[in-house]
This record gives C-alpha cells, structure tokens and sequence, in this order.
C-alpha cells in the first residue's frame, strides 16, 4: 500500500497522527492507567504495543490480566513530564518543538527503557548535534550507562580537545562522570596520547 | 509537536503507519470483530474510534456493550474486500497501490458510509480524474446517490461535449443512471441547450 500523489494533489496530508494524538487526549476508549511521579495518565493497550515491543511484552503478556483501567500500572524512576512526551511520541510520532538537550536526555533514557526505536534514534542525534563543554559529561555517562555508541563517540571526538577537556572537568557533569563510568574516563586518557606512546595505552585501561 | 529536520536528518521517517498496519495483520489485543461478506476481521475500538466519527459513535455510544471480539458486528451492503481495504486505509493512512477506478468508486461510498473522511478525498480525486465514457455513468450515479458535488461537476463537464455523451448512452452504466438518477439527466439536457433557449430549461426540469 502507498499513499497517492500528484493526480490527487488536492487531497489533504496523512492525519494519522493528528486522530491519534486526539484519542490520546480525549482518552477515548482508554484501557489502561499509568501513574507516574504522582500523576495519572489514561492510555490504550493496543497502540502501546504496536509501538513498543517492550510495552507488548508487558501488557500482551503475562502481565496482561493485571493490567486494567481501573488498576493503575506504577512507573518507577521517570519523571511526569518525560512519561507524557514518551506517550504523546508513541501517539503522534512526534517531539516536543523546543526538544532541549536536558529532555532529549531524559527521553532517551525512557525511549530506551521501552525500546522506542525512531525516538531513541531523534534523541541521540540530538544529543550527538548539541555537545558543548557544559553538557558533554552527562551526555558521555549517558551513552556509557545505557550503551549508545554513536552518542559516546561523538562525546570522545569532542573531547579530543585539550580546551574543551579542561572546560569539561570544570562542568557540573564531571563529577558524576568520574564517579559512574571511570572507565570511560581511562578510554579518554589513552586516546589523547601522543601515538609514540600507544605501549602506555594498556597502562591507563589498568589504572 | 512537530517533526525534527535537519540536524536529525539520520532518523528515518514515521513509522507510525507501519506500526499500526502491523497491529491489524497481527490481531495483537484486537477487541472487536467484524463479519463482511462471510469474512471475519478483527479491528481495535480504539483506532476505529480515533479514525471515523461513525465508528466513534457506534463502538462509544449506546452499542458499546453489545461490541466485542466474542459478537461480531456484521456489516451488509460492503463486499469483504471493500471492508479489508477500508480497515486497512484506517490503520496506515493508505490506499492500495493500484488503486483502479472500480475500487476508487466501492471505497468513496464505504469512506462516506462511516466518515474517513481523507479517503473519501482520495477517492473523489481519483474518480474525478479518470472519467471516460465507460465509467462516467456510473460515477454520476454515485456523485449524484451520495452527494458528492465536486465528481458531479466534474462528470456533467465530461458530457458537456456530444461525442462523450453519445458514447455515455452506449456504456454499460447508463441503464442504471437512467432509472436511478433520473433527475440528472434532466439536468444535463438543461446544460446543454443553447443559450437563447435558456428559457426552455424550467420545462426541461418538469418532464
């Protein structure tokens, strides 16, 4: 199946997304109760896991007769804010229009969490097109914990400056980097030698 | 929420109609079902709700409770193959590929039936810009049962020329828009009087 152009070019553009992100707010037919940091969301099994297979897994699986409308389903370790923006993505196809690198963050996370793939993908290009000196520490840990390689890469190649390295350490991020992921932090320090001293390489990585 | 261009671009496109077309194929959490033609077909409340004011109506409203996937809802006056590429219009937002002009005509009168009301667009495009003197009859008999004003315009501008008229008369639908739309022939006959005899178009009508 394909959508029909020219001919029918007077034909208005897909409003998929728009019916369903109005069955999303009217909670139409809503079979399903989330809370989440101490609020409530209404949503509907079936378009959940069309779009997650962890969701299918979730609510199609063994889970599936404790799951209800009227018997709340918890979601621990999220803010209400990120859930929302998850639902109203798994709905619309669509990110927040002023998407910040702080909520890109959070929204990889739950993105990952539920294997939403498309905006997993949008928020580590968004990470990985907005690395500054304040922000790369987070973003470095971020892709360390919860294993993107194109975000973490993008993180090491930025700091393979010795300005923005020393900006780095004076972030509010550094801290928490050092303490969470000191092996990223050994993989920085062997990249930056100099290449006559590649043998000291395996030196740092046993630090 | 809007779509992220640009700095993005390595995200690929929407897969929300992906997604949802393959919660039709797989029946996953499928609520309702529907007999047509002596095919059954299971759908979600939901998504049918989201998608057609009728459907809204019906599976929201006072028919709610008799709706499920244990009673099916049966559908007369739609062939099952109608049906299937209505239901598959709601999920994903498209037409089949080779959309003919037959089809085009089963699926304007099914999208207007429960109000899809882009597929009905599509449909009425389609039918407006392939009228021939085959088909022409049985469009205007559509345009005319139904009311759709713009492919009424559009077939009556067709026969506005005697060798296409001609040609209608011959046609395997003009029987049918003889004893079914009377009333439009008359019309016609009133378009294509000469000017000076305007005044001959009231007694046109009366016949």
């Amino acid at each position: 199946m394909k959508e029909i152009h020219g001919e029918e070019a007077r034909v208005p553009p897909s409003d998929l997304d728009r019916h369903l992100g109005d069955l999303l707010k009217n909670k139409d037919a809503a079979d399903l109760t989330f809370q989440v940091g101490g609020q409530s969301f209404s949503a509907h099994r079936c378009v959940l896991a069309a779009r997650s297979s962890v969701f299918k897994a979730k609510l199609l699986g063994a889970m599936k007769e404790s799951c209800s409308a009227a018997s709340p389903i918890e979601i621990c370790d999220m803010e209400a804010h990120v859930f929302k923006s998850l639902l109203h993505f798994m709905y619309t196809d669509s990110v927040p229009p002023k998407l910040d690198v702080a909520m890109a963050g959070h929204l990889l996370v739950a993105a990952d969490r539920y294997n939403v793939v498309r905006l997993k993908q949008i928020c580590e290009e968004k990470l990985c097109a907005h690395i500054d000196s304040n922000m790369v520490a987070t973003s470095l840990a971020l892709a360390e914990q919860h294993g993107f390689p194109r975000l973490k890469e993008a993180c090491l190649q930025f700091l393979d400056s010795p300005s923005n390295f020393k900006a780095m350490m004076a972030s509010d991020g550094y801290e928490h980097l050092t303490s969470s992921c000191p092996s990223v932090l050994k993989e920085l320090i062997a990249r930056i030698l100099p290449a006559e001293w590649s043998v000291a390489k395996e030196v740092v990585m046993k630090m």
